[in-house]
């Protein structure tokens, strides 16, 4: 039987971080970070890319388009993809390759971990494991392998700071569990229909506004005001956001964003459940005043589904 | 052996809500509500104060003050108060008065429901009934009393926006449970020392920024010249922002508030574990910067924390 050929991308994050004086810091090689499931090295063929070496909150729109181009541009050389990146931009990084690698026909696994490769305790090495089986399960499609989970990459989020753990799906089943060496898959392989797509264009003038109470209005107009071409409102509840005269009322801000061209998309600061703007009299009155209902969508995954739709909006009005 | 005096304070809310043309309006009235509950207008004294008719979406830190003022007004009078209140803002009320209120020496128990009074399968009567088996166990304290859990007001949050059990705990275990018609305490009852103080000025000049890739610093400096005199940095895992010349660096962002006198706090966008702003160079060199760790606090405690701290700050200051 001919070898798998897995691809490696490595991008850094605390698997990759060595102690230093200063704190953690990105310091291993993707090829360092294998020797720590040498396995693989006679089951597969492994090539090890390294991309980038940052912690990954310095992971930006830019490093997206670096990523997403990587996987296109091998892709029919390879059989799945692995990318190791840091925890806390991974969902963000795992939703935008979810839009910007529409259609992909292999596995494209993210995975990182909680605590450095090497220390007491590290999770870095069941993850990778866990993130080799789910790239040789075969399924296409962009996913997150961490904590005994296989996460959809449009709908993971890092939801604990310090446990092992660190992900859930917020709004779609889990894709499928590893746990005493065995890959579960716990829903139906996806059914990839059309032909591969790369978006590689993003208009990153997207931000993210979040309700709370005391928020002037104003705020809204000012993220107008310094470009914003969509805003993502994280509102309460089913998508609620202050209407009343006195003191808040965001209604005329909305109007506001809309005679300036400027997306507004509601989601909710509730983790679960996402938004349904229809049940209360002030979603309703904001979805008049123009303001999407983000439905069961999350920050991460609108933040880069909004930045592909703004660029390739204005290159179809060109 | 005397009955107990109960005060509820009606602010509308879900559970005071009715099917209107123009989606759910609050409608009934407290003493409608406690119709649900008539056991508890035989074993206690029950009384009911109309504060407010607001869907929570509406609730700003002026109403905190009035929820605040009426507890302390009326405290020596009962012996528990129970504030019924919309779910959507309930976690930040609920933190506000836990902080408003220090070392109130009687229970102080938000409830209210995720469908309204009366609808098939409403919560509304069994989240009362936890209420008054809360306010009438008589630990002292603000709780939220929701789905069969008692949770520590200042450590809430609604992490779902549809399903019945929406409020969890952050980084607190919880206080409590109700089931099968019986309250289990889970932690230790506090132990109130200190006199009972109300702190009734708030300055409302706080917003959140969270950070999202893409984000531009200049956002947070709009947010400075706004006339914000604190923002909450709603940061990555243990509390990361980027910091990297290219293409995003808050750091001169960061002296630039300090210059402006405005206080940055970072917490973090996980749902749980709150920030170590120790571990990584990037949590380091924010704190030099002048980032003050939002610990394990929540978005919402450290909203009414920073609003009540800035205005005696000003005031002491005079």
């Amino acid at each position: 039987m001919k070898k798998k050929q897995i691809c490696v991308l490595a991008t850094g994050g605390t698997i990759a971080s060595r102690p230093t004086p200063n704190g953690l810091m990105p310091a291993l090689s993707g090829e360092d970070l294998l020797a720590s499931v040498p396995e693989f090295q006679e089951t597969c063929d492994v090539c090890c890319v390294q991309l980038l070496q940052l912690d990954s909150t310095n992971i930006q729109p830019e490093h997206w388009i670096h990523m997403a181009r990587a996987v296109a541009e091998r892709r029919t050389q390879y059989d799945a993809f692995i990318i190791t990146h840091g925890t806390d931009t991974m969902a963000y990084s795992a939703a935008a390759l979810s839009f910007m690698l529409e259609n992909i026909d292999c596995p494209v696994v993210f995975t990182g971990s909680q605590l450095p490769s090497g220390v007491p305790g590290t999770d870095a090495e069941q993850n990778l494991l866990t993130a080799f089986h789910a790239a040789l399960g075969g399924r296409a499609g962009v996913y997150i392998a961490f904590g005994g989970k296989i996460l959809f990459g449009d709908d993971a989020r890092k939801l604990c700071s310090m446990q092992l753990p660190a992900f859930g799906n917020i709004n779609r089943p889990l894709a499928g569990r590893f746990a005493g060496g065995h890959l579960t898959w716990l829903t139906e392989a996806p059914n990839i229909e059309g032909a591969f797509r790369l978006h590689d264009q993003l208009d990153t003038r997207v931000a993210v506004l979040k309700i709370v109470p005391g928020l002037q209005p104003k705020m809204l107009e000012l993220f107008v005001d310094a470009g914003c071409r969509a805003i993502i409102l994280e509102g309460y509840g089913l998508g609620g956001i202050p209407d009343q005269e006195s003191p808040a009322n965001f209604l005329p801000a909305f109007t506001y964003a809309k005679e300036h061209g400027c997306r507004l998309v509601c989601t909710t600061q509730c983790t679960y459940d996402g938004v349904a703007m229809d049940c209360y009299e002030i979603g309703i009155r904001a979805q008049q005043l123009g303001v999407a209902s983000g439905g069961r969508l999350t920050t991460e995954a609108l933040l880069a589904k909004l930045m592909i739709e703004l660029a390739e909006h204005a290159a179809g009005s060109k």
